[in-house]
C-alpha cells in the first residue's frame, strides 16, 4: 500500500510518496515558489535500497493545483515513475498545523473537518490556510482515496490545564481559545515511540524528555507516553532559541520596543520571528554555519551556542520536575541528530540529575539511533533520527483501517 | 546608630527608623495617596520589645516633600516620637528599583549617581522618577545625612551572560541595554545569608533557590553565594504567575490580541500587569482570599493555585540545572513564608530530586525560620521571614563605613 503525505505551505509543497510494507518513501521531493516567474522542483527517487536519485526542474507553476498535479506526472513518469497509475495512491495524508482543541488524533477528512481547521486559521494564520489549500486539490486530483489530516498539536492535547492555561484573564481561554497548544507533536510522539521500543519498554511505562532541535525547535513531558508539557505555546514562538525566532523573552519588551524605538507590532512581530534566535545574537540562522564559526572562536557566535544551550538545559530541569521521574531523554531533528557538541552542552552539569553523557559515545555517534550515556547514567540519553512524514503515513493508515470516517470534530 | 529607609513610589512613601544596634525597627509606616484630597498615613511605632503600637491619620500631604517632613514630625513627635532630633538619623538608605548595569552593589548618592539612575528611568519608568523623587527631598530634610542608594537589580548582576541575554539582536542588548535584570534582589540577598547562617555554613560554597512570594513573586538561583539566574527579567513582568501579572507568556499572544481583539499595546500592557496573574484566572489576586476560595472547592481558584505552582515547580527544576548541584530551597515573602499549602503543591512529586518536604513540619511551620524538609531529603527546604529594610540599612551602614564615597558607576 501507498501513501502520498502532503505538507501543504503559502507558496510550496513538499510531498513524499510512502510504501507502507516497507516504511520507505519511493519518492520525495519539494515544489518551491509557487506563483513564482520561475518554480523550483526538486524531486527524489528510490533507485535502491536507501539508495536515491535526485532531480531538479525549474518552471513556472502557477498554484498549488498545478503544483500537485506536477508532482503526480513526476511519480508517474514513464522512465522515472514510481507507479503507473494514481489509483495506486490509497490515501493522502495531510500535515495540518493547528488542530486547535477540536483534534486530539488524526481524522479523515470531511466538509465538517475542513470547516473546523479554518476556524483555527487564527490560530494559524500563516499554516492552516495552505493546509487548506493543499486538502483541495488533493481532494480534487485523487477523489477516491480518503484524505486524512494528522495535526501538529494534537499529540499534545493531553497536556493537562495546570500546563497548557497562561496566566492570563480566563475568559481568554474560554471564548478566544488562548493557550499553550505546542507544535512539532508528529515528531515528538514519533521519536517516543522509537525510544520506547529502542528502550524495549512499553511507552505507557515511560518518562521521556523529547528534544527536536531542527530550524524551529521544541522540546516535549511525556509521562508514560501522554505528553504533559511542550514548550512552543499558542504559536511556535515561545520556548527555546530557534534559527530566527526569539522564544521565550519578558512579555514587557514589546512595550519597550513600541515606547523607545518607536516599533509598529507588526515590526515587533518580523522581529521576534525572523529576526531573533541565532540570527538575532550572532547574523546566521544555520546551526551549522554557526558552528563553523564558533569553532574559530567567534565571540557572537559562542554567546548564541551558550544561550540556545543553556535554555534547553532549563527546560530539562523544568520537565525533570515536572515528570517527577525521567527514563530518557531524546535527542532529535537536524541539529539534534547532527550537532554532538550541542548535545554535549545541554546535559553538561547534570550529573548530580542522573544525567552523564559519554563523551566519546556522543562524539562518534553516526547516523541512525545512538545512546550517548554513560553505563552509570540513571537516565538514558538517546539519539534519534525522526520521520514525520513516516509517522503521518502511519496515522494515515490507522485511521483509514480503522474505519473511523464517522469520527469528527469534538 | 539609626538608619531611616525610605522606599518612595508615585504616590506614597513607606520608611522605617531602623536602630542598628538592636537590628530592629524603632518606627515604621506608609503616607498614601500623596497628592489626593486626604492623604492616609499608618505610622508604627516600637512600645515594647516586639510589640508596636499603631497610629492612623487623614490629611492633605500635597506632594512627597511633605510626606517626609510629616515622616519627621512622626518620628520626633514630643509623645509619641521615637527620636528627639534629626540629627540622630545617620544616614537614610533608599530602595532604587532599577540600577541597570551600573550598580552591583549599594552607593553613596551623588549628582552622578542621580544622574545615572535617571538614565535607568526607560528600564523602570514607574520607580525610577519615584525613587529620585524620594532621593530629592531626603536630602532637602537630611543635609547632613550620607544618603545611600540599595538597587533591587545590584544582587543579580553577577548573572553570566547566558542566562541574561534574551535571544534578540543583539545590538537591541549593546545599544538599548534590552537584557535580563532581576529584581527583589535585596530578599533573595537577604534570605540567602539567613539561609546560610541557619545552615551553619558559608554562603560561598552553598547553592541555593530563593523562592520570593509575595504580590510580586520570583525565584533566584544562587551558586556559591552569588546569583546566577532570577525569574524576573527585563522588568518585573517575567517569570512566577502573580496577584496581577501573568509571568511567562508566549510572546506573540500580543499580536493575537491586537490582530483579533483590536486591543492597542497599552490595552494589552494593562491587561498583562493589572488584569492577569491570579486575579485573571480566577479573579481575585489576593492569595489569601485564592486560598480561602480553594478550601471552599472553587473550580477557578483551584486552577489558579494549580497554574501558580506548577510554575514555580518548573522554575525549581531549570535552576536545579542551571546550578548543577543545589543545597537548600528557601521559601520567603508573604504567600512563601504564610501559606504551607502553596510550598507542599510546589515540591510535590520532586523526591527523585531530592526534594522532600516533612508535611507535618511544613504545616506546623510557625512565624520564624523553620526547616521543613524531611530528615532524609538532600535538599534543605527552609522558611525564611525577608526583611528588606533590615537589608537595606545594613547596606548602606556598610557604604558608609566603609568611606567608599567615591565609588561611582562604573
Amino acid at each position: 500500500m501507498k501513501i502520498l503525505i502532503i505538507n501543504s505551505g503559502s507558496s510550496s509543497i513538499k510531498y513524499q510518496l510512502i510504501d507502507m510494507k516497507k516504511n520507505e518513501a519511493l519518492a520525495s521531493g519539494l515544489v518551491e515558489r509557487i506563483g513564482e516567474k520561475q518554480s523550483h522542483i526538486s524531486h527524489k527517487i528510490l533507485i535502491a535500497e536507501k539508495s536515491y536519485q535526485k532531480m531538479v526542474y525549474q518552471e513556472p507553476i502557477p498554484d498549488h493545483y498545478q503544483g500537485l498535479r506536477k508532482i503526480v506526472a513526476l511519480l508517474m513518469n514513464p522512465e522515472k515513475g514510481v507507479i503507473t497509475n494514481k489509483a495506486e495512491i490509497s490515501a493522502v495524508g495531510h500535515r495540518v498545523v493547528h488542530g486547535g482543541e477540536n483534534f486530539q488524533s488524526p481524522v479523515i477528512i470531511t466538509e465538517q473537518i475542513k470547516d473546523a481547521i479554518k476556524a483555527n486559521i487564527p490560530l494559524a494564520p500563516l499554516h492552516n490556510p495552505p493546509n487548506l489549500i493543499g486538502i483541495e486539490v488533493a481532494q480534487s486530483i485523487f477523489p477516491q482515496a480518503p484524505q486524512v489530516a494528522v495535526f501538529d498539536t494534537a499529540f499534545h492535547q493531553t497536556i493537562p490545564k495546570k500546563a497548557f492555561l497562561y496566566a492570563l484573564p480566563y475568559k481568554l481561554y474560554k471564548d478566544e481559545r488562548v493557550r499553550r497548544y505546542g507544535f512539532h507533536g508528529t515528531s515528538h510522539a514519533y521519536v517516543a515511540e522509537k525510544a520506547a521500543s529502542c528502550l524495549g519498554q512499553s511507552l505507557k511505562t515511560l518518562n521521556l524528555i523529547t528534544i527536536h532541535l531542527g530550524n524551529g525547535a521544541s522540546m516535549a513531558a511525556i509521562k508514560n507516553g501522554q505528553c504533559i508539557d511542550t514548550s512552543m505555546g499558542m504559536t511556535p514562538l515561545e520556548g527555546l532559541v530557534m534559527g530566527t525566532r526569539s522564544g521565550d523573552i519578558d512579555p514587557a519588551i514589546p512595550f519597550y520596543l513600541a515606547d523607545y524605538l518607536g516599533m509598529s507590532l507588526q515590526d515587533i512581530n518580523t522581529l521576534l520571528n525572523k529576526e531573533s534566535g541565532l540570527k538575532g545574537i550572532c547574523g546566521i540562522n544555520d546551526m551549522r554555519e554557526v558552528l563553523k564559526k564558533y569553532e574559530k572562536n567567534d565571540h557572537l557566535a559562542k554567546i548564541a551556542i551558550e544561550v540556545y544551550c543553556y535554555r534547553i538545559k532549563k527546560y530539562i530541569g523544568a520537565y525533570w520536575a515536572a515528570l517527577g521521574h525521567l527514563d530518557a531523554i531524546v535527542f532529535t531533528a537536524g541539529i539534534g541528530e547532527n550537532s554532538h557538541l550541542i548535545r554535549g552542552f545541554c546535559c553538561e552539569g547534570l550529573e548530580e540529575l542522573g544525567i552523564e553523557i559519554d563523551k566519546v559515545k556522543n562524539q562518534t555517534a553516526q547516523k541512525g539511533i545512538c545512546h550517548i550515556n554513560t553505563s552509570k547514567s540513571k537516565v538514558s540519553i538517546l539519539v534519534i533520527p525522526t520521520n514525520e512524514e513516516l509517522r503521518i503515513a502511519r496515522e494515515t493508515l490507522k485511521v483509514i483501517q480503522s474505519g473511523s470516517f464517522e469520527e469528527g470534530v469534538h
